[in-house]
C-alpha cells in the first residue's frame, strides 16, 4: 500500500497544536498540496484512533524521513500508538462544530449542544489555531447573548475533569485582573483557612500580566502539585495556593486562553465562562469576584462594571454557584511591588504585620478576607472585617501561611530581585494625579516579569503624593541588559505618571 | 552574554508563518513561559535585522541544540544571516497594525494607511495564523465598506511585485468559483491569443475546489515558469496558462488566503480584494468577472449578484481596470468532467471542435471569448462570439493551444485517469430536478482531486435529463483505496442529485 507510513515521535512541543510532519519527498503523498489544506487527519492502517494535525513539510530526514509521518509531542501522545506503527494520512474533513463557528461568524445565537459540541473538539486539539482565532473573535465581535454564556461555560466545564472537595461549603475568590501588583492571595487564603474554612486556591501563570498568583507563590514553595498532594494538603491546612494545571480542569478553557492572550481579547462573555468554568470545574461552591474600575483597568465605567456583574451572578446562580460580586479601586496599582519577587515581599510584609506593609494591599485583602469569612454561616454579617484583622494582627495567619508553605515544599533558592536597578525621575513639582496601570504592567513586563520572577517595578509613589522634580516615582529591577534597556526606554517614552497642580489632588479621587 | 544563541537553519516547511525552534534546556532563556507568550522577535546580536515567529520547544539536540536558536526555512530566509550568527531573542511586541484590527473587531471602519500598514505586516510574516484569523473573521463579519475594499485591495497590490507587459491593452477573465468543472480559461485563452490580444494568464493551484486551472494545465504542460520564461512566451504567442506562484504579486493576498481557505471564509470586500489586487499586480488592463448564479452556487440569487457585481465595477473603475462583469449560469456543474485529468480532458474535446465535446463548456466559453474579443477596437460591437467561433472551428485555438503547451514543456507523462471506477445510480425514474454544486466537488475531493489529477467525477446526466432507476448519473474516479471508499461513502449518503416527475421540468430552467 503506498499510502502508509511509519509513526515518528519528533520532540518539538507544539503547545495547543497538533503538527505533522511529512518528508518533501514522501513516496507516498505530493506533501504541497497537502500542506496547502491546513489539515489533515492521521489513523492506523486500518483505522482506530484518530488526530487532527496541521502539516509541516521536512527536508531534513534527521527529523522524519521520506517513509515516516513525524507527528508533534501533543499529537502523538493523543494518538496513543506506539513509534513504528504504520499510519496513514487523508484530507481532513473539518471538525463537525465548524458550522456552528461559521453561524456566529454570521451573527447567529448558538445553542447549547453547538457549545457542547465546540467545547469537545477544542478540547481535543481538533481545532486548528486558525479555527480557534476564528470563534473568538466572533464571540467578541457578535457578542454573546446571557443564555450563550451559560451554554458556554458549561460546556467547558464538560470538557475535563471536576473535583469534589466533600463538603458543603468550599471558598474561593476571582479578580479578573487588569490591575499590577494586586496579590490579595497570598493573604486572604491563610486568613481565611485559619479560620477553617476550605479555601483551595489554584490559579494560573501569568501570560500578559507581568505577575499571576501562582508565579508569586512560587517564590516561596513549589505550585506545581499532583492532585493526590491538593487533597492531602486541603485536609491538613483547609487551604493551598497551587498552579491549576495539573488538574485537567476546562481543558477546553486552556486552549482558549492560548489563543485569547496573544490576541489580547478579552470580551465579557468569554471571561465570565473562562472564570466560572474554572472554578466550578475546581470545585468552589462559593465565590468573590472581584472587579476593579478605573480609568485604566480593564473595566473602565461603572455601567460596564454593572453590565458585568449582572452576568457573573446570572451565570452564578444558574450554575448553582453561590457567587458575590465586589467593585474594588482600580485607578492604580495594589501595594508596592510589580513583578513576582517584589510582590511576594508585599504579601508577607501584611502578613508579617510589619508597618512598612503596603497599606492599600493589606486593607484590600483584609476586606477581601472580611467577606469570604462571613460565608460561614457562624459568622455574623458586617463582622468578617473585623475577624480577618484579628487573624492576621495575631500571628494567625503568618503561621498558616509558613504551614502551607512547608506542606507545598518550601523553595530553597528563592530568586532574588534583579540586580539592575533604574530609578526614574518626576518630571516636575507637584501631585500625582493619574497612574496607567497599562503602561506600569508593560513596563515590568519588558523589564523580564514573570518569566524572570526578579524582574519588576517598586513603586515609591501612589495617586495624591506630593513630588519635586528628579525624585524617584518608581525603581525598575531587572536581570539580563537587553531587558533592562527595553523597560528604561518605554519609562522614558512614557512614565506611566501624571504630575499636575497639588489643587487637582481631589477631583482625582486620591489621598486614600 | 547568556543571551545569546547560535543561528541554526532548521530544514522545517512551515508554510506562511514563522516557526523558531528553542531546546527545552536552553541555557539562556526559560522557553516554557516564552512559548506562552506565542511569538518571540529575533536579531542579530548587536541589532540588525529582526523576524517574528511563535516559539516551539525542542527536546531532541539533533534538531535544536541548548546553545542554539532554529528557525524555520522561511524564517530564516527571512532573518538573512549566515547560520551560526550570534542572535538574541525578546519577547515580540505586537505588529504595530494590530490595533487597527483591534478597531475593526469593534466593528469600526479602517482607513486607508491602516489597511497599508496591516498588508505590509502580514507580507513580511509578521502576524502569527491567530492575527491573520482575527483580521479575516472580523472583516467578514463587521463587513468592509466600499472604500475599505478599495484600501484592502491597494494595500495588497503594493505589499509585492507589479508586472508591466509595455502594452496599453492586457486582458484577463476570472471566474468567483464555486461551480465544478467550468475550465473555461483552457479554452478562451487560445481563442483570445489566436486573435492577438494579449493574454497572459496566471492562476491558483486549487485548494478547497477539485481542480484549478493551474491544476488542469499542469495535465497538459509545464506551468511553474519563472517571469522571464512568461515574458517570452507572452511576446511569442500572446499568451500562456501558468501557476501565478512564482512571481511575487500581492503576496500578503497569498498569506490571507492561506488563512481565509482552511475557514471556507469568502466574504464579497475579502473576494474583490482577492481577485483584483492580484489581476491589477499582473498587469491586466482589461478584466471580465464571471459570476455564476445558481442555488448552490458561491451566489445564490440575483439581489448578491448585483451587490457583488456593483461592488467589483466600482473598485475596478478607481483601480483604473476597464471591467466588466458576467452573470451565468451556476445551476449545475459546466462541462462533464470534475477533477484534473477529466477537466483537461473536456477542454481538449472543445479545441478539437468533437461533435462529442460538452456543449454548455464550449458555449460558455464561446460567450465569454467573444466579450474579451469584443476588447479589442478593431472588432464590432456584438460580433465577438461569431468571431471566436470561427477561431474555434477553423482549428486556429486548436493550433494556438499546441504551440502555448510546446512554450511552456509539454507534458511527456501526463497522468491518467484513476482505475478505481464507482458509477453511482439514479435512485428512481425521473428527470433530474436539481444538481448540488457543493456535493458534486466534496465527493470529487474526497476521491482525491485535486493532488490526484486522475481522481474527479464523471458526470453523465445534466439537468432536464429523464433517467431510469439503476442508470449511472455519475462515474467516480479514484487511484487510491482509501480516498475510493471516502468518495462512494460520501455519494452513498448524498448523491447530490434531484430526480423529479417529468413535469417539474420547466420549472427548474432545466433542458437547455
Amino acid at each position: 500500500m503506498p499510502e502508509t507510513l511509519l509513526l515518528r515521535r519528533v520532540a518539538i512541543d507544539t503547545y495547543h497544536e497538533n503538527v505533522a510532519y511529512l518528508h518533501r519527498d514522501c513516496r507516498a503523498y505530493r506533501s504541497e498540496g497537502f500542506q496547502a489544506l491546513n489539515k489533515v487527519e492521521i489513523h492506523p492502517e486500518g483505522g482506530g484512533p484518530l488526530v487532527l494535525a496541521v502539516l509541516n513539510v521536512v527536508d531534513d530526514p534527521a527529523i522524519t524521513t521520506p517513509d515516516e509521518l513525524g507527528l508533534s509531542e501533543q499529537a502523538f501522545a493523543q494518538l496513543g500508538v506506539a513509534a513504528g506503527t504504520p499510519v496513514q494520512i487523508a484530507q481532513a474533513r473539518p471538525p463537525g462544530s465548524l458550522e456552528a463557528v461559521h453561524r456566529k461568524i454570521q451573527g447567529k445565537r448558538l445553542g447549547r449542544e453547538e457549545y457542547q459540541a465546540i467545547a469537545a473538539d477544542i478540547a481535543c486539539n481538533r481545532y486548528s489555531k486558525i479555527e480557534m482565532s476564528a470563534f473568538i473573535v466572533a464571540c467578541a465581535q457578535a457578542g454573546l447573548e446571557r443564555d450563550e454564556v451559560l451554554s458556554l461555560t458549561e460546556a467547558m466545564i464538560a470538557s475535563g475533569e471536576r473535583l469534589d472537595w466533600g463538603e458543603p461549603l468550599v471558598v474561593d475568590k476571582h479578580c479578573i485582573g487588569g490591575v499590577p501588583g494586586n496579590r490579595t492571595s497570598l493573604i486572604v487564603t491563610p486568613i481565611v483557612a485559619a479560620h477553617g474554612l476550605l479555601f483551595p486556591k489554584t490559579s494560573s501563570r501569568a501570560i500578559t500580566s507581568p505577575a499571576g498568583t501562582a508565579d508569586t507563590m512560587e517564590c516561596l514553595a513549589r505550585v506545581a502539585l499532583e492532585p493526590r498532594e491538593l487533597r492531602e494538603i486541603a485536609r491538613r491546612e483547609r487551604g493551598f495556593l497551587a498552579w491549576g494545571g495539573t488538574a485537567r480542569l476546562a481543558p477546553a478553557d486552556d486552549v482558549l486562553i492560548a489563543v485569547e492572550r496573544p490576541l489580547s481579547l478579552d470580551s465579557p462573555g468569554q471571561m465570565v465562562a473562562s472564570i466560572l468554568a474554572k472554578k466550578v470545574a475546581a470545585g468552589s461552591t462559593h465565590l468573590i469576584v472581584d472587579i476593579p474600575v478605573g480609568p485604566s483597568a480593564k473595566i473602565r465605567e461603572g455601567r460596564d462594571a454593572l453590565y458585568l456583574r449582572k452576568l457573573f451572578e446570572l451565570v452564578g446562580d444558574c450554575l448553582g454557584l453561590h457567587l458575590e460580586v465586589m467593585l474594588t479601586d482600580g485607578s492604580q496599582p495594589v501595594g508596592r511591588g510589580v513583578g513576582p519577587v517584589l510582590e511576594a515581599r508585599d504579601a508577607m510584609q501584611v502578613l508579617q504585620d510589619d508597618p512598612q506593609a503596603p497599606a492599600d494591599l493589606r486593607e484590600k485583602s483584609l476586606v477581601l478576607a472580611g467577606r469570604l469569612l462571613e460565608l460561614d454561616p457562624g459568622v455574623r454579617g458586617g463582622q468578617g472585617r473585623t475577624l480577618a484583622e484579628e487573624i492576621l494582627t495575631s500571628g494567625r495567619a503568618l503561621a498558616k501561611m509558613e504551614a502551607i508553605i512547608e506542606a507545598q515544599g518550601r523553595n530553597r533558592e528563592p530568586p532574588t530581585l534583579g540586580a539592575l536597578r533604574h530609578e526614574v525621575p518626576a518630571a516636575s513639582d507637584g501631585v500625582i494625579t493619574a497612574i496607567d496601570n497599562r503602561q506600569i504592567a508593560r513596563i515590568a513586563r519588558l523589564a523580564g516579569a514573570p518569566l524572570d520572577p526578579g524582574a519588576g517595578v517598586d513603586l515609591y509613589r501612589r495617586l495624591g503624593d506630593p513630588v519635586r522634580a528628579g525624585e524617584a516615582l518608581y525603581a525598575i529591577h531587572a536581570q539580563f541588559p537587553a531587558d533592562f534597556h527595553f523597560a528604561r526606554a518605554q519609562a522614558g517614552r512614557d512614565p506611566g505618571y501624571r504630575i499636575g497642580e497639588p489643587n487637582h489632588r481631589a477631583r482625582n479621587g486620591a489621598g486614600e
